[in-house]
C-alpha cells in the first residue's frame, strides 16, 4: 500500500512555488493549498501576471530599467535633468533614490557590480553605454556614482572614475557616513571612519 | 516628472504575489525580480503548474482528500483497511498521519472545524457524507477521531461522538498529552493536565 501524497499537479505546484526566492518547503505547501483552496485566491490572475510581466518586461536599451516595448518612464520623461546622470548597480536601485525624491536626473543601470570572485569583469557591465551616453550627451555633465558601499561598490566606482576622468564629465559621487537616525554607539568602525573623512564644515 | 516606478505588468505581478500568504511587499518585491531576471526562474513553468493544479485538482466526493477527475490516492488503494476510518479536519492533515505511518485505513476529511467565531457550523462541514460512509460500511468499523486539540477541534470531537454514540461504530480519539522529545519542564499546564487523566498502565 502506498503512503498517500497530494496528487500529481498539486506536488509540481509546490516544487514551482518552493524555487522562488525566500519560499521554502513549508511556505511553499501553504501557498499552494492556500491557492488550491481560499475563496480569494484567483489562480488564473497570478498565472497572467507572471506571463505578462515575462511577456512584455525589457530592460530599457538606453538606461537598463525596466521598461516595456512601447516606453520607459525615465528615458521618456521629457521634464528629468539631462545634465545629472546617476550609475547605479541594479535596476531595482532605482527606486529607493526615486521614492527618496533626492534625485531628478537621469539614471544608469549597469546590470551589476564588478567582482572577480563572482566572474562579473567589466565587459559583464552595460559600460559601453554608459561612456556613448556621456559622449554624445550636450553641455555639460555630472555623473553621479550612486554605487553600494562595499568591497565590490567600491572596485566598480573607482574604475568608472578612472574610466571617466579627464573627459568631458564632472564625476561625484554619493556620501557615505552615518545612516539617518542611527546613533554613533550603532556604527561600526569604517562607518565612522567614512563619515570623519567625509565631514563638511559647518 | 512623475516619480518612476516598475512598469505595470511587473505592478500587477508584485501585487497578485503579495496576497500570497505570508508573503509580504518586500519578498514580493523580490521574487518578481527574480522571475524577470534570474537565468535560474522559468515563469512559465510557475503559470504552468498553478493552471494545472487549479484545473485538475478536486476534492474527493467520498473522503475530501486531494484528489484528479481520474483517481482518489486514498479511496482506491485496495490494500487500506476498510475497518478503520480517521476523521480529520483538513485535507492537509492526512499527509502528517501518512507520513508518521501510524495509521493505514481510510480517511474522511471535515473540510473545517465547528467555530461559532468564524460562523462555521455542523453544516459547513461535511458530516452527512461521514455518516452516510459508516451507515454503509461492511462489518465492524472503528473512527479515530483525529481532530485538533484546540477549543474547536474539541468542541468538533465532542459533537461527532454525540452524533455517532449508540451507532454501529466504535469512536475513538487521538491521545493527547507529552509530545515527543518535549521534556515536562516545557509542557504547559493543561498539557500536563491532559498526560496525567490519560495515563496507562505499565
Amino acid at each position: 500500500m502506498a503512503q498517500a501524497d497530494f496528487p500529481e499537479p498539486v506536488k509540481n505546484l509546490i516544487g514551482e512555488l518552493k524555487r522562488l526566492p525566500g519560499v521554502g518547503p513549508r511556505s511553499a505547501e501553504r501557498i499552494a493549498m492556500w491557492l488550491l483552496q481560499s475563496p480569494k485566491a484567483d489562480p488564473p490572475e497570478l498565472a497572467k501576471a507572471v506571463m505578462e510581466a515575462r511577456d512584455t518586461v525589457i530592460a530599457c536599451p538606453v538606461c537598463g530599467f525596466f521598461a516595456t516595448d512601447a516606453a520607459c518612464q525615465l528615458c521618456d520623461d521629457p521634464k528629468r535633468d539631462d545634465q545629472l546622470l546617476c550609475v547605479v548597480e541594479q535596476a531595482t536601485d532605482v527606486l529607493p533614490l526615486e521614492r527618496s525624491g533626492a534625485f531628478r536626473g537621469r539614471y544608469h543601470c549597469l546590470g551589476g557590480k564588478l567582482s572577480p570572485l563572482d566572474r562579473v569583469a567589466p565587459e559583464d557591465l552595460r559600460i559601453p553605454p554608459l561612456l556613448r551616453r556621456i559622449e554624445q550627451a550636450e553641455g555639460s555633465i555630472e555623473v553621479i556614482l550612486a554605487l553600494g558601499a562595499d568591497v565590490e561598490g567600491e572596485a566598480t566606482a573607482n574604475y568608472l572614475a578612472g574610466l571617466l576622468r579627464g573627459g568631458k564629465c564632472r564625476i561625484s559621487r554619493i556620501a557615505q557616513g552615518l545612516p539617518a537616525g542611527g546613533g554613533l554607539e550603532h556604527a561600526d568602525g569604517l562607518t565612522l571612519m567614512r563619515a570623519i573623512e567625509g565631514r563638511r564644515g559647518w
